[in-house]
């Protein structure tokens, strides 16, 4: 894509009142816009990376059985009644129509999908099953502070699960808590993302969090590094240390940002709503649920926290909106322009995502400008480079660019996959 | 996909409160769920549906210059303010937070897109650009009673562009109107829909809607069916005929649903946030804007009213769940099952989708809910076809099967893209 195509530009500060790094770095970028405190929306750039996030969860949600859908932003009144959330979710927003009627936003679908379960599930047949889907959720956050970590409105990747039993729960259970793992890893936080023990509610001892070290980090959580193990502060005391196996010797305090959570729900909901299942010998059995969320905006922020360095964002390829930042080194027209033009072509053509900088702009800008935005490979076309059949190939986490030929450059590519 | 998988099954019947044929036969296809008046979800058949709308409509958006993002559905009430849009329209909800700050639910995004435009547009070197999204807008609709085809929330793609002057807008406006046909023709619509005349507002004569004809359509309009044009009863009267060069006797009454409406907003909004441009000449003047919806609910629910008959929905071939639904008719695990999922197992290596009906349900259910659900292609394996080499291919559209061969059912369908 041509950079003068993109309908956003970096910009060169954010909003006086963005105090977050991840929203500051994403607005000037030209990633995000701030529309008001808590609030985003997400500019080509922003747009392609969510996309990318969003395909990596959508394909480890398939591999374990999940089936996509999307349930509705209104809610009505009586569900969340039933559950006794309407009174107890402090976040809920209420909205009411002319008629005085009101209706929640959503801030999370159990209110909605275990009535709908009740359509389909009525037999030990129809279970497991395990829909989810990306939307739009609303939180009435009273402090807006930390960017896009933590919305007013923000998109979710949601799952529930339907179980016959706890047993069959468990053995779900485990297995996405190991598409979580491929998740964190596939977009870069492998590293520094820990499967965290968090209370656990009614139905379980623990709940499981994912928490990624940062020091934007609102959570504090305490890291078995040799384990790859971590305990919330919530539940960090000698008998839970005792009860996972843990010395208080090994662990170290660290600040940290919750990127995905999974949840043992028991029978909570399926009990608000009569949500039963016949088993074999036609008796009647409260089905049991399971939840699994991961917060896309969040976790494309916590990206920007844990990566970014002095000089920008820095992109991990999974999920970078381009592979390759292009730069001319030319005037407007002419040759190396064209010969540039001519790289794009074919990299286009060979399917690498490329973004051509064929503004109007000095080469301390154009890079300044590669900089922030990150992208993992710049490829420099100059009066250096003309006619030599090289380009500058300079990854975004390196400091010394190469000369390197076309065929060189698809070889290092492809190498970065392997 | 196996059918026993889609968390989602037919329904004998639809809530009594629903009273549209579209929502009616979606909710007991299985492709939709009534959440409450004028508000539905998407179950996996729906949104696989929606899925396929989506990518033919942003095809065509990029094709014209388009460029996706994604905008937030909280808009900050200073932005309706100024356009006095907060107090003149009537459907716009309103929010408050727990400290009693108002916000507007978005209902259309030119109070968003316009002074977010202000950050990237200062020359004429920055125009046009046209960015785009698809995005859930709310809506205070008092009647709900035409199913998905007027929801309270639903999804809309809305692209809006940017101009230096009316001669550009222009340019753009036809070739996004051609886009819209190829659109309206891909989905299935293409003999039903006409470009319609309707009001213009302050800055053109008129606007244009894409109106499909329907019984079940809210609109009148005047149909010239050989000039493939239409007037909107609301400037129906001599004067536009006469401009249009259009005579009454060619016309006919017909009901219409407005699948699509493009619009010139002329400098409406550019002047309420100030939105300009500086000229070759260094002279400042204001942008000239146009904007572009499709609602993409809306649009699967015409396809409904307009294409289905007394046995149930059906889909069009491009924009259908599954092109395939095959049945096997046979005991669970006999031979006429084995040879169907082997069939299944063929199909989907080929890439070709295939919904497979593995439920333990008589030949009659099954005929019946593939006829309901309206996948083009059913095909049947059974005792009568096993081991003949053969299969039983009926089209959702005709009376009767024929039997093939693998190799002759690939055929049909390549046939069937030519």
């Amino acid at each position: 894509m041509r950079q003068s195509k993109l309908f956003a530009k970096t910009r060169k500060e954010a909003p006086k009142d963005e105090v977050a790094r991840n929203a500051e770095l994403l607005i000037r970028a030209g990633f995000i816009n701030k529309e008001m405190a808590g609030v985003y929306s997400y500019l080509p750039l922003g747009l392609r990376v969510l996309k990318n996030i969003e395909n990596i969860i959508r394909a480890e949600m398939n591999s374990v059985g999940g089936v996509e859908m999307l349930m509705s932003a209104f809610h009505p009144k009586e569900n969340w009644v039933k559950t006794g959330r309407w009174e107890s979710m402090d976040d809920l927003y209420k909205v009411a129509d002319s008629s005085g009627r009101e209706v929640a936003l959503g801030a999370t679908h159990e209110e909605i999908i275990t009535p709908l379960a009740r359509f389909f599930i009525s037999s030990y047949k129809d279970l497991p099953t395990a829909p989810y889907q990306f939307q739009t959720k609303f939180r009435m956050e009273l402090r807006s502070k930390s960017g896009i970590l933590r919305g007013r409105e923000f998109i979710m990747k949601d799952m529930y699960s339907f179980h016959r039993d706890q047993d069959d729960l468990n053995k779900f259970y485990e297995q996405t808590k190991e598409a979580y793992v491929r998740i964190f890893k596939a977009v870069g936080l492998g590293d520094v993302t820990y499967v965290t023990f968090a209370s656990g509610g009614t139905f379980s001892k623990y709940s499981h969090e994912f928490q990624t070290l940062t020091s934007a980090g609102e959570d504090i959580i305490y890291v078995d590094k040799k384990k790859k193990l971590a305990v919330n502060k919530e539940v960090y005391n000698d008998e839970v240390l005792k009860d996972l196996g843990l010395k208080k010797e090994d662990l170290v305090e660290e600040k940290a940002i919750e990127v995905g959570n999974i949840f043992n729900l028991g029978t909570r909901f399926s009990e608000a709503f009569d949500l039963t299942y016949k088993n074999e010998k036609g008796e009647g059995n409260p089905v049991v649920m399971g939840c699994y969320g991961i917060g896309l905006g969040r976790l494309l922020g916590t990206v920007v926290e844990a990566l970014a360095d002095e000089k920008g964002i820095v992109w991990p390829e999974n999920i970078a909106p381009f592979k390759i930042h292009l730069i001319p080194l030319g005037e407007k027209g002419g040759t190396v322009e064209k010969e540039a033009l001519a790289l794009y072509e074919k990299l286009s053509s060979a399917g690498i995502e490329t973004l051509f900088d064929d503004r109007d702009a000095r080469a301390g800008e154009k890079f300044a400008d590669a900089d922030l935005i990150g992208i993992p490979y710049r490829v420099v076309v100059s009066d250096k480079t003309h006619g030599t059949g090289k380009i500058e190939v300079k990854k975004r986490t390196e400091a010394i660019a190469t000369l390197l030929s076309y065929d060189e450059l698809l070889a290092r590519l492809l190498d970065s996959h392997a």
